[in-house]
């Protein structure tokens, strides 16, 4: 069957797929000084938002992503205060770090206000914590951010990015990630999103593998889960470690997490720990 | 962008979705007495097999739907000497039960010997072992087979079918899994291909999970795992056992396997044992 214009398709054509979402209509579209934003109401996923043709999210499955990008990393810590956020416009990983009650501060910090001001508009479950007292929203390149940040400041940093492609490339590379660890807290855990395992093992996910190891980052490991509207549906975060280790979690405190989650819990932490064969040496430091 | 007929695309109406695949050139198509075959050479994913519209396998992911439909359940089992697989006409599943050397006798049951004459010559690296001596290879309705078969006969039974929709649907219903329950030896561990986490735990899963029940499968749980090419990229087996612990398998053997995986490995057996949060209740007995 032909898709027709009720449809957002998008194509990942060095890799010769595509995933579409039935429309209903068209909520927004802008062109931000960074990138192009559309926003669509779906018919059964949900709203949607588009960042230059990519699904950033739907309000369907962005779950799965936002609770693992955060969740594992934090009981990952031994007792996490501080969070640094680098992108993460739409918020949602933001408020699932609010939901730890030992965060003390969190600085989030997007280069596009826009993405926020969007997010804030359309998918307001994703931003209704973002009054919270303990947060800090800025608007501005995070690498900048990070350079002029002084030594062992955050507990946690996540990197949540669009892909390693145009403006979020620097953000894959060992200056970027050395300033990390720089910037961590002994026992400090970085969590960065890294595609997909079966798309970006060779071209996306050794390398940054070898750049953490080159930044300092002696314990890594890439998490599994699933992300339906991502490509191939299937997604990974890579976790390392600053004299942590991060293969371990605090399981009995994971179980007992005062919030609620759809995904994850301490079963899921531990099974998305498993490294499929075929990465075997590649997803693990 | 709009997708030309330079695309494989499956669309799932009532889910608002598609998944597409850009196409070299269609190698085969034909209308056997149960269903439209065809074959596609595509650009990245190697060969394609789809039934109906539906993507039945990729050259380049089906090793994970057939690892994680066979390798859980025979290191589940105590001892498989006896495996039946009902469907499964393309050979993939039947291969990575015979690469188990205790394996004594495999019978599969396919409706459709068309798809069998199809993978034999499209897809040879799965129909390789074909010709071992063990298998039993035969074309015949499998309710009607497993109807007539005596009692406590098979140690390990794969369903490995298409959707429950069609010929398919008696697959899914109590009054054939009771019969499976008959056929199965005590110790016995049925695998059930059973759909998408996220887009059938309601209408498929949790009826599927009460079927067996009621069929007299006490244990069961339902293990997730990536398929990029199926209809949300996520998807799952169940597994039943007859007065077999489910939950449990042989781990050092399956360290210990004597054959190669890309995909199945002793921690990615345990992890896709976890229960995702929102499934819980509905994925385990």
């Amino acid at each position: 069957m032909a898709l027709d214009e009720n449809w957002f398709t998008e194509t990942v054509l060095d890799e010769g797929l595509a995933f579409s979402l039935r429309i209903k209509e068209r909520l927004h579209a802008e062109q931000s000084p960074y990138q192009r934003i559309e926003v669509f109401e779906t018919l059964h996923w949900g709203r949607l938002m588009a960042i230059d043709g990519c699904v950033m999210l739907t309000e369907r499955d962005n779950f799965l992503y936002h609770e693992m990008m955060v969740h594992p990393a934090m009981f990952t810590h031994a007792e996490p205060h501080t969070v640094l956020i680098i992108g993460g416009g739409d918020c949602g990983t933001l408020q699932e770090v609010l939901r730890h009650p030992n965060v003390a501060r969190v600085v989030q910090v997007e280069i596009d206000e826009r993405v926020t001001r969007i997010a804030e508009r359309f998918f307001p479950e994703l931003t209704a914590m973002n009054g919270d007292p303990r947060c800090d929203l800025r608007f501005e390149d995070g690498v900048k951010f990070v350079r002029r940040t002084a030594t062992a400041c955050f507990d946690v940093v996540i990197i949540d990015s669009t892909d390693p492609i145009g403006p979020a490339q620097e953000l894959f590379g060992s200056g970027f990630l050395r300033q990390i660890h720089r910037i961590l807290r002994p026992g400090g855990v970085l969590a960065q999103q890294s595609e997909s395992p079966l798309l970006h093992e060779k071209n996306i996910l050794k390398p940054l593998h070898r750049s953490l190891a080159e930044a300092g980052f002696a314990r890594r490991v890439t998490l599994c889960f699933p992300v339906p509207s991502y490509p191939s549906g299937w997604w990974s975060c890579t976790l390392a470690g600053k004299a942590c280790e991060v293969r371990d979690f605090r399981r009995t405190a994971a179980a007992a997490r005062p919030f609620t989650t759809r995904y994850y819990n301490e079963d899921v932490h531990r099974g998305s720990l498993a490294v499929p064969e075929f990465c075997r040496g590649a997803f693990d430091g």
